[in-house]
């Protein structure tokens, strides 16, 4: 756990850490950033049980936004990031790492220091957004990759539904391509290149183009997309539902009869607030890489780190990357076609 | 007006037709249908003042949604919407067209048979969302071209500007470039050309990347996209709100204690409805069309398509060649540039 670069680092990334401890009885966990400020935060939140499979890192030194990636993972050597990901590379014993801080370097990072998984062109995050019937559904790429092949979009859905499979329990994710319009010709030319290529993907279940409008209709598992509109579609729905919210507790404000109304649904909004709440959906996965990298939201609190360090544990107990060569192979690629 | 191809077509378009005759009594009308339809309709809504400034013209095949856009504009000439689009370009004393019809056809037919504004190399749908402070926000282009020149995202900036400054009253409208982030080095090969051509353009007021998360805060007048990424965006935003109104009835409906609660609340709901309800927005105007053109949602009301006629009404009346010409020559565009 790099414990540094969030916002409510460290101590959210340490009581994270010490609720996911609690929760698997056999996870271990070392927690990556000054080793003083880390060791007082453990005595204030962790029991014995939990202090014993707990070791440190000590990495004083922060990556943040303003950092240039590349430059961040040459020179500050000593951040937490970059000791965390050095240790991943080099400790066989250890499956994953779990991060909140800047979002470039995590992924310039891991790319480039982890490595990739055989095959792969590109990593891709995979976060996942509830939907309208209890569900969830996946947004592969989502802002890993800006500018992408039809062949990357291809490896998005494989990634992705091996991820739904595995973390969240889909058997068979159904996988859309977002689009303009549902029809088969729709779209750009990525689009247009994508949808023959994906229509033809052995082992994913491909079921056409999707409206960013159905996103949250639960009729899909898995969307398929270039990082930028992954990136537009994941914040817009974000900021549409946050912004609904504002306005209904403003608008309840603004009148004693609305105020007591409310106070008959208190438990309704309550439930409205927490299921809306990015905070209980852990954080992105970057799929593709070869160990488990988990990227929180740099808002994270201990509930979301928490989240991210279950959604590790999940991914390296079963076999992600021995599962997604089994379809890399049903899906060969001709060294030409290689983006 | 075109009177078919929407889903309430032809009657909701005839209604809007005479109620915004009805607020402008210098408005006069051309129907497109079939006449003897369209007659019995005006008979049933228009009083003799509203029939007296409304003429027919007979045109009773419609283009689809499954009709190839260039097919269709080649071959169903006998279309109320072909037919509209004849009339405006003969006829220099017609200033507008609205259609609740197929998209593709619509931007198809204005270009090839209307044409562009001189200067402009291609046309940009911008439709407009409600805010959260209680303006609204114009998202330009939201469809109409899917893969986009720097040099035309700069244009849409053009566009859009004029046309919330005319339609809208806002005097200087804050631009923004629809970006992964709102640093300036942000984003994809696209974004990294347009920013630095938007901050040098003359007579706009940029300022900067917008995250999409934002669309609805108030702080922009006008996000600048390609249609890819901005029909993302509008889609996915109302796609959002409306999943979100659908869940707070349902929850309400699922205890009658929340009923309770929400009975106090009527008057709030009807309010929030009526505010998310994109039919009392009008629709998308495809600017940069040497006349006006209008293009409702398909499942425009009678509401919706008075709207869609009152914004041409405003463009037609304060002169958006001119001034966009004006805009244009600010920003003269060498030839080797040109996209």
């Amino acid at each position: 756990m790099d414990c540094l670069g969030g916002d409510k680092s460290p101590e959210a990334n340490v009581e994270g850490a010490v609720s996911a401890l609690r929760r698997y009885s056999d996870l271990e966990m070392i927690l990556a950033g000054d080793e003083d400020v880390l060791r007082t935060l453990v005595r204030k939140h962790a029991g014995s049980e939990e202090e014993r499979r707990l070791t440190y890192l000590h990495a004083p030194d922060v990556i943040t936004g303003e950092d240039k990636p590349t430059d961040a993972i040459r020179f500050k050597k000593d951040s937490s990031l970059m000791a965390a990901v050095r240790l991943l590379r080099e400790d066989d014993s250890i499956d994953g790492m779990i991060s909140s801080g800047a979002t470039g370097a995590i992924v310039a990072a891991s790319t480039l220091r982890i490595g990739r998984i055989e095959g792969i062109y590109r990593p891709a995050f995979c976060p996942v957004l509830p939907t309208m019937n209890g569900g969830v559904v996946g947004i592969c790429d989502s802002g890993a990759n800006v500018d992408c092949s039809p062949l990357q979009l291809q490896q998005f859905a494989l990634l992705g539904s091996i991820y739904l499979q595995i973390v969240f329990g889909i058997e068979s994710p159904r996988v859309a391509l977002l689009n303009i319009g549902t029809e088969t010709e729709k779209g750009d030319l990525l689009r247009k290149e994508a949808y023959p290529i994906l229509e033809n993907t052995k082992g994913i279940r491909f079921c056409g183009n999707m409206e960013s409008r159905d996103l949250l209709s639960g009729k899909y598992d898995l969307v398929v997309c270039d990082g930028f509109s992954g990136n537009v579609l994941v914040k817009s729905t974000e900021g549409a539902c946050l912004e609904m919210l504002k306005m209904l507790k403003r608008d309840i404000y603004s009148k004693k009869i609305y105020q007591l109304g409310a106070f008959f649904q208190r438990k309704m909004f309550q439930k409205e607030k927490e299921f809306m709440n990015y905070q209980n959906y852990g954080g992105s996965v970057l799929l593709g890489i070869r160990k488990v990298v988990v990227k929180g939201h740099g808002s994270s609190n201990a509930n979301a780190l928490s989240k991210c360090v279950e959604q590790a544990y999940k991914m390296a107990d079963q076999h992600y990357e021995s599962r997604l060569q089994a379809l890399l192979e049903l899906n060969p690629v001709s060294e030409t076609n290689e983006s």
